[in-house]
């Protein structure tokens, strides 16, 4: 969408080929990085290179063979306005400086495609490899996280109604003190809670994706919000209950019980935390329903 | 649905009319009701007329000056298969032996309609106010449950709604502390909570909505039952933030929010408790995926 | 404690006596009253005598019939600090411009002693009837807090108490779809829930009381603040479960459980709502280990 | 407690030195294990040998290189009364016929100690290994579980503590969106109720320890049921926070909290899954306070 068509042809192509993969760097140890404005890695113009200096970490990708190219996020002008100080710039992996220091396990986790942290240190790219112009990085990461985040929601119902399924089967193949584990109330009752929390969550997302589709992820922002601070705990919450259905055999590898339920726990700060994006619905509805003294609810008495 | 031509001309087309009102009474106090099997009313067959006697209680309406008829069940005859035992008949509500014994306050409030209790002695009307058939009363319970829930479940959505409304006008009426209540985190999370829950409801009572106008109430038996079981919470816990909201003034009279909140409490168990729905979502569930021995999911390893 | 010799002779003799009643008039309906620095009520000195005017509401004890004296809280000096600005009177009931202006009803519920709202227009009364000093309105209410919050909590376990063995009786007693309600998982799960958060409150309040007694209330502010925060809830958990185990009749008049019950709610903001106690046991947490940069935790890798 | 003078000669006295460890072996692949009386490892008197055959799984130290022997629960009479089926036996590590099959991953994690899944395959040992005698498997598994389980939740209560440590100091260290994140209201509320939550459990498990001490473990029954059913949950809840708290990083190796969480997990079925204690609790309520027809509470108006 941002991307000019050398650099399109350079990178979008073979990526869309599926011959490279790509990595997008934003997250950074030393700062609170769900606020971007926090963001302090350095890209500084140098005659007609950028140099970038930072550490960011959580890349998902970066340790995957085919992954040859990050996208940065850092800081461009410091002096700008909060949230026209970020741009972000294409760097390819093997640009000197740049230092895969390690793949961080995610509860004891480890993906093939990798969450690592990087160095970045007096990293040169062409002034050419800039995404959009500069001071439009948080603009872009914007208009990139509303797909990416009903994405991440897709998925979790599916990862969901897996869990569901596999509960549904272990319940009825193990009997304890008598009685098959669906015929226990609290059991059968985890079952029920789960089917109404995955039929609703997934109504609720394809309301966002057809809202997406008609009116644009822009005025879907408050579904896409919605959904994400909802989605990944129900996802947890049914894994949980099928965990427990399992017993010590829902936390081994032969069951993917326990892999979904940390990778459900991952997603409630993965493009987001909850407590960002209920903080958001929150200033929306307010400014949906602006409070005019002497203009109260009709269902009020008013207080004198 | 049920009622003979007569039947009809005589109780329902007044009642359509809005000239008189009908009392449904089905619950007692001797029993657990939410087992309809458990009725113990006995409407016994002597010669020409039913003679009935039993105790009712929670009968909606009855209070109500224009209630003329209600539609009593019980059973008449102990020795059928459970669900066989059970008759609806009709009667009038000046029939000699109907006597209401009191109106029961509902957490201290008196509806104008009613919830009472009804002492039935020797109360005897002709054969031809049967409704159905004898021994049909239990499916005509059936038939007439579903609408009836969902109609609940839908006021429940608006009066959360309101809730809500209140919530969001209250938040930003007051300051404390030196801040306006919405600028509180804890504030704010509970709009955004109650928005998600509520946006999450109403769209799940829509899809049982259309699944009973394009598939038939008997179809739609699962999502009436997932949403009766979880509208009422939904409307309980907006209430409880607003009232928190609101302080005090929460639960006096000048806000609808403390009736609404007993209101959602009563659902929980009207047209029966949470728990049997669960259960019965469970069941279906169950039945839904037959656990067959050696056809294990493949996302198992089998235990050994 | 704060009264002088004169004030208790004609006061708090009669009070201990049993003779008269005293309601304490803080929370006014204009503003928020869990930060009692909003309060508008005015105390003016007019040469020797207060004249006061305000509004007040939610007052305890003010519809007894032997409720002789209000304590007024009201503002002496709004230019003062913050905390001293408040000064509170004794007023007697029958002083001229006193007017109860009605009894408000919680929840449909009326107390015998009543929540009134009480008008205070031009109300004189000699300078002697100052309680403490000009000024120590809030010092004064904040010694009497500790104390009435425990109070409170010691009534709600005993009420929690209660509403479990009702519970543990009708689930002995009612017979649904074949079973006693006790012999169902999730009826078993709210007994043993409700046992466990029961002794846990108990022990919890039992730690604050003798805290109270060998260290003092001021000490002991955390865990006051604890209990209050914690224990309506856990009353009100108790009581929804068995209100549910009970069907309609918990919400009737024949059990104690609804009145328990919606005391229970009311609790949540008695004596300052749970979210200010929740803040400032967090500020004290924050303060008993403040940060150091460089002093990170051991068990912490630091990021770099 | 058990073992004979010459076991404990040759087992107890080097476990107690430090110098051998030894691993308790109960739980099976096949069967719910929470229920003891599934267990189906067959332990069979052959002359003057035991000859077992079964499998185990999340054997606890099996992995470890001094654990030398393990105490194998079976059955030595399958026609016995269900809780008189199962014996204990005595199995050095090196017997022929035991083997290791793989140590489980519980969560990705891998703990030196193990959680091993081992094969006993006509395994045999003297007949002086028995454990008590045949037949008391079952109650010294009980009388085992007692002390175990109180242990978990000493460890238990102190890991809280040290996730809401860690929180603590993290949200004083970050700013996002210009405030501390200890500032926000959502992270005060997780100090606050995690303090409370930790401070409950951690008199409630005293309280425990005290009637160990004090009448006994078989005395102390419910109160060890409650504390086991109830600790992890806190265990759990607070790390979630300061995971919450911590951000991505708060999953990774960098700090103890994803360790902490999972093995939190882990304990709601450690001897015994929640479930299996919640139900023994109710059964020891509804004991306590057996209902007699008749003699309802007098709080209850009784129903006609």
């Amino acid at each position: 969408m941002f991307a000019t068509p050398a650099q399109r042809k350079k990178w979008l192509e073979p990526l869309l080929d599926g011959k490279i993969r790509s990595a997008f760097a934003m997250t950074e140890p030393a700062v609170a990085s769900s606020d971007a404005t926090n963001i302090t890695t350095s890209i500084r113009l140098d005659s007609d290179e950028y140099v970038i200096d930072g550490r960011k970490w959580f890349i998902p990708n970066a340790a995957h063979p085919n992954c040859q190219q990050f996208i940065v996020m850092g800081k461009t002008d410091r002096d700008a306005p909060a949230h026209r100080q970020q741009s972000m710039v294409l760097v390819p992996r093997d640009t000197p400086g740049v230092k895969i220091v390690r793949d961080i396990t995610v509860i004891d986790h480890t993906a093939p495609e990798g969450h690592c942290e990087i160095e970045f240190k007096g990293v040169r790219v062409p002034r050419s490899n800039l995404l959009g112009e500069e001071g439009s990085g948080f603009a872009l990461a914007q208009a990139r996280l509303g797909p990416g985040r009903i994405h991440h929601c897709m998925r979790s119902v599916g990862a969901a109604e897996l869990a569901l399924e596999l509960m549904i089967e272990r319940a009825q193949a193990r009997t304890a003190f008598g009685k098959k584990l669906y015929q226990y109330g609290s059991v059968g009752e985890w079952i029920a809670k789960s089917r109404i929390k995955i039929d609703q969550a997934r109504l609720f997302v394809l309301k966002a994706a057809w809202m997406i589709d008609n009116v644009g992820a822009k005025e879907a922002r408050q579904e896409i919000a919605m959904i994400k601070a909802l989605v990944p705990t129900v996802h947890t919450a049914v894994c949980e209950r099928a965990i427990q259905t399992f017993g010590a055999m829902g936390l081994s590898p032969d069951t993917p019980l326990a892999d979904s339920w940390t990778w459900g726990r991952a997603l409630k700060f993965a493009d987001g935390p909850d407590e960002v994006h209920l903080q958001s619905i929150a200033r929306k509805e307010i400014k949906a329903r602006p409070y005019e003294p002497g203009h109260e609810s009709p269902y009020l008495t008013p207080a004198v």
